[in-house]
């Protein structure tokens, strides 16, 4: 099948970009001395996340159990659930945890241990957790220096019922920064507070075996991990047109798109209107602290990264998209019927509306891969 | 099943609220003299369109051909697909109209125009056609002054091959009012635009059978519609906190929430973390023009539609949400393992982000329904 024979708005996958993103990363946490249990909350899909395993121990990171049950089915032995664990969620974690090599929590809080440990001693069989640690994020973790860190920390490691794996966390400041350089201080932050810990729990007589971080930005710009034993990254398999505002990746390197077709033209005003709405692209505002005027997304010539003259998506509805073109900037306004690409703000947040991704090469479309959906 | 026992997030419809929503709405129409098409893009579920049209005459409007087929498979007979037409999505849509009474399908281009009737030719029958006109909200449309509009309403209804249906547009800036009387002036607008451009297409010899309006807050406001044939609200059935914002409900009205569990608790920061983010809930920015600081929903205690004293909804990543108290708003920060519901900004964002809607009465499930999704 031809590409330009798919109904829109659909999503697409490039597969030659997203191998080339798979190596690099691998081959970074090779230099970087690291173990890479890259996430797979980008994509849900069994067929990247092989792909981003190649070559390494086989550890995933997911973002629901939904993930981690599809993941099991598929052979994906030793995963991380990398969300804080709900106490009413333990029994159905513990369950998968039974059919594979491991399953490991989060906790960042005593009322969640208590109920891993509760269920531990029910079952008679601990339960592998991280300890979630707030490296400067703010949204999940406990504060590496507080008093709670260092009982929680306690409390888990002498738990029978639960097994300590380490101290685990996520820079998702990161996504603020706007650059390379910006991310590459967040990422020797995210390592120091994290070796710090460690070092705390130590003097305190906790051993810290794990010491996992990661994010894309801060994992495409760190030069220097330390003691650290693990990045999770995951939206590098796909990038986005925010990793490229901040320096992640060129815009050559995304790649995940939309296939959307012009379906009214507006010249007057300078606008065109798509088929690819909120969703399908996702409503993410984007870069803005970058770039004010980033609009939805990266409108692009189809089969190409090449940006569609002075064209940005200035506005999202339902089922619409608007194209607006600046005056002056070299564009023409797209004709009812021509069908172009959108590189999304957020490709996790983009792909996640979609039941299957189009694989295509060239302009053939030599795969269909099903994504796991829900919870 | 007791409704605290569903896994979250997940989607919940109060079919008692609906009820009377979608009872107001029929009488409101019965009162201004128009038919009721409802629109089914918030929901997209056979269920909830065979309560919007009971005691109507039955048609529907739709956002995509998905939908279309679904409601057609459901024993619907007379849809209005009402996004304008792609050129390449013709066939498909014919192929759909052909089993059923009628399918009208939005034209607001020549290329679009030709391309309906080239096909209309080749299979030798007429298919129904809306003109799609802007009355002011500047998405899609033609402008009712123009030459264009003109040219384009007498192609259609002096093609052999489209059956000319009428005009019809969609006061979507209705959405940035800050209130009923502003609403109720842009349905004034929304009509007279109407009426005017009728009455210019009679002084050239076109004949216009059908005027079609409607947007939620217009038709919530509106009091008298003239010589308006048809209203397409479809945002009333479920409402939302956008919707109760500009004064179209009140939040007692809103039929559909998200249930959450709080996964994080961090009193230091007065905030909590639920497991209702941006794949939940949606990103759409809320009434911001209204309320700067709504938040991306109203949270509030389940099986109510009391709002968590001080509480909103600061902040989403793709499977966590934000919850922050004010201080001294009399509020506690919710503990790990509690649960809230939150009343999305647009429900028609957030309902599409569901598998299943589970209707609860009171707290027991009462039923399941399942929408469509996708294209």
């Amino acid at each position: 099948m031809n590409f330009h024979d798919l109904e829109t708005p659909c999503a697409l996958v490039d597969p030659d970009v997203l191998e080339g993103n798979v190596r690099a990363m691998s081959e970074r946490a090779g230099r970087l001395g690291v173990r890479l249990r890259p996430h797979t909350k980008t994509h849900k899909c069994v067929e990247v996340a092989r792909l981003q395993v190649r070559g390494s121990f086989g550890g995933i990171t997911v973002s629901t159990l939904a993930e981690a049950e599809r993941f099991a089915d598929a052979g994906f032995g030793d995963i991380t659930y990398a969300v804080p664990i709900a106490p009413g969620r333990v029994e159905r974690a513990a369950r998968l945890e039974e059919r594979i090599e491991r399953l490991a929590l989060l906790v960042d809080h005593v009322d969640a241990a208590m109920a891993v440990e509760r269920h531990g001693a029910r079952r008679g069989r601990a339960l592998p957790v991280f300890l979630k640690v707030d490296c400067g994020y703010h949204r999940a973790g406990v504060l590496p220096d507080s008093d709670e860190a260092l009982g929680l920390a306690r409390n888990l490691a002498h738990s029978q019922w639960i097994e300590f794996r380490g101290i685990l966390t996520h820079a998702g400041h990161a996504y603020h920064s706007r650059g390379r350089e910006e991310a590459r201080a967040i990422a020797e932050q995210e390592r120091d507070v994290m070796v710090a810990f460690r070092d705390r729990l130590a003097s305190a007589g906790v051993r810290v075996s794990e010491i996992s971080v990661g994010s894309t930005p801060t994992m495409c710009a760190a030069e220097d991990l330390g003691d650290v034993t693990e990045m999770r990254p995951g939206n590098y398999a796909f990038f986005d047109a925010f990793q490229t505002a901040i320096g992640s990746c060129r815009r050559e390197e995304i790649a995940f798109g939309v296939l959307a077709t012009v379906i009214g033209s507006y010249p007057r005003r300078n606008e065109s209107v798509i088929d690819a709405g909120t969703l399908a692209l996702s409503r993410d505002p984007g870069p803005i602290h970058v770039d004010p005027d980033c609009g939805f997304g990266i409108p692009v010539v189809p089969g190409t990264r090449e940006p569609l003259a002075g064209a940005r998506v200035a506005g999202l509805s339902q089922e619409h998209g608007v194209l607006r073109l600046e005056p002056g900037d070299g564009g023409t306004v797209p004709r009812v019927g021509e069908r172009i690409v959108v590189l999304p703000n957020h490709s996790c947040l983009a792909a996640a509306l979609f039941d299957r991704y189009h694989v295509v090469r060239g302009e053939e479309v030599v795969d269909v891969w099903r994504p796991v959906r829900g919870w």
